[in-house]
């Protein structure tokens, strides 16, 4: 990796030494969202696209040239590096991600085996191409966490009520925490292919955990994802740490170890700082929820997210979740203008 | 409504003149899990089965007589009054209400009509069976608040963001309020009808609103719940109010009118309880995913929701949301046994 002369907005936020500029970016802005995202993927499943440097390269970037946002994001799916790691499953269009035979004794576990970056050769080269293209974009590689990567595996495929996982892990604490270590040890590598390659800031989804009270947490999904951070910790590079419906846990997820905490949209980002003791930078937290209402709305709500994030010390411009599938691309274009334009003003009228 | 000469535990706890024992009932005791409920139902659709009050008597007194539970809830569903009150839907196994014409402008709004207890015979008459079998063991009269309401009638059947409830309601809020005040109109109808046939408590369910921003809350769906629970104030029975996810609403909630907040089980129930002040009585909070655990972690599970609900000055156990259809009756047999059994000690152990 060389450092660039002048540091992104985005990492230079990450790391707290932001002017008033708002750097954006959205999660899950490539995909289906995007009419050029769907042509380039008609005919190719999910799990093979992600294993086409060329077509990770091109649907990485479509987001970047569309909307100017100030972060790529790699195109991938948490899946992806357990199926490196020889775990047989399938994503399947409208269904999600499939096990073949879903993790649940102490046996299965132990047919986990540890993943190298030799594993993901197409992920190495996916970005590193993208490195070449994107310039001063930096590209933010991803992983999934240890529960919401246990969640999948042990129910078999998505949940409502992650009943499986939580039985599992309350009634058999030593085959639980051995999963997660070894989907720690996964879910780090796939960090570690892509900060290698030349990634430059990583984000943590632990998009489920959201299920679980405080204490469950505590005991038995912090350690495991704390370890991911601080794997990646040597690699110098900014983490961020997410999930969805954690207000009850945000306090611990700011123990995690990474430097920016994403919220989702119950929280306001004043709020959320506060209980992160004002110690981290923030991502959020427009509710992707509210981009199909009328634009003034969806501006007033975005402003109203600017001002909330000055109280915390960085914060990116983000939805509090992914993009929903149907959005239009035009909307999320006007929030970056938006953000930019009026973000600064914004800033300093609260400070 | 002829008195009891000794009140029951339930009744008394949400009063908070309990002593150390500890009453227990469970949202959707009556369903998919028993057997018996299968076999009466087979055949019969959802709405069908509504409004046949002797198949309504035998549906809520089944859980009562298999697991001795301290009170009884009246089975029906949160969409039959709208549907009483003209709304076109119907409730397909597998999908949950599904709405012919989505209620999404002004004309929509003005479409639905003030219900009527004359317009709710089948009600009456079951909840008058039931209070004639059911002896000293109280009632409990139920239906869905405004906002778990609108979220059907708007979204056109269950959703995964409410994405067009949100829209209306942050876009268009005179058509929004108009709305809820006619569901409002339509719920508490709805819990007038059981109430004056001889339930003794209510609760109202809007098991959706966790999705929202407290600010979002607070404007747009607290005033209408409150005014549902205001308006079945006259009728001086206990008032349960009780929705999902609710960490952040808790404290709002607890403003809406009601003597009983019922807690999900991200939250510890002492909590809980601190953030409502100490002055409502709480009902909840296990985890029902952890249902399917091995009887010894349900068993330590249990006890500590017993332990915490003792820093409430009132807990009704229950747990943070309804009975999975795969959950095995035996595990919530022993249950209602432990806290009937152990409840009291717990209690005064921790006191």
């Amino acid at each position: 990796m060389s450092a660039p002369t002048v540091e992104s907005p985005f990492l230079a936020t990450c790391r707290q030494q932001s002017d008033d500029r708002v750097p954006v970016w959205f999660m899950r802005q490539a995909g289906r969202s995007l009419p050029e995202y769907r042509q380039v993927r008609a005919g190719i499943s999910m799990l093979d696209s992600c294993a086409r440097p060329e077509l990770v390269t091109e649907i990485t970037l479509q987001p970047v040239r569309r909307y100017g946002v100030d972060a790529a994001i790699f195109y991938s799916d948490i899946m992806v590096p357990l199926k490196a790691a020889g775990i047989e499953l399938d994503i399947v269009p409208g269904t999600g991600p499939v096990i073949a035979e879903p993790i649940r004794s102490a046996a299965d576990v132990q047919r986990i085996r540890p993943l190298t970056v030799e594993q993901l050769p197409y992920v190495t080269e996916a970005v590193r191409l993208l490195v070449a293209e994107l310039g001063e974009t930096p590209l933010i590689g991803f992983a999934g966490a240890p529960f919401t990567l246990a969640s999948y595996l042990v129910e078999g495929g998505p949940s409502k009520d992650y009943a499986k996982t939580k039985a599992l892990m309350v009634s058999e604490p030593e085959v639980w925490h051995d999963l997660c270590s070894r989907l720690a040890q996964i879910s780090a590598t796939f960090l570690t292919a892509q900060v290698t390659a030349g990634a430059r800031a990583v984000q943590l989804f632990d998009s489920w955990v959201g299920s679980l009270s405080a204490a469950d947490y505590r005991a038995s999904v912090l350690p495991h994802s704390a370890e991911v951070l601080e794997t990646i910790g040597q690699y110098r590079v900014p983490r961020i740490h997410f999930g969805v419906g954690t207000g009850e846990l945000l306090t611990l997820m700011g123990t995690a170890g990474a430097e920016v905490v994403g919220v989702d949209w119950r929280i306001p980002l004043d709020e959320a700082s506060a209980r992160l003791g004002h110690r981290y930078a923030v991502q959020g937290n427009l509710d992707p929820a509210l981009l199909g209402a009328p634009w003034p709305v969806v501006a007033e709500r975005t402003r109203a997210v600017i001002a909330a994030g000055a109280a915390a010390p960085g914060h990116i411009f983000n939805l509090g979740h992914g993009v929903p599938p149907g959005t239009d691309p035009a909307v999320l274009e006007r929030i970056v203008d938006l953000v930019h334009d009026e973000g600064p003003e914004i800033r300093r009228a609260v400070e």
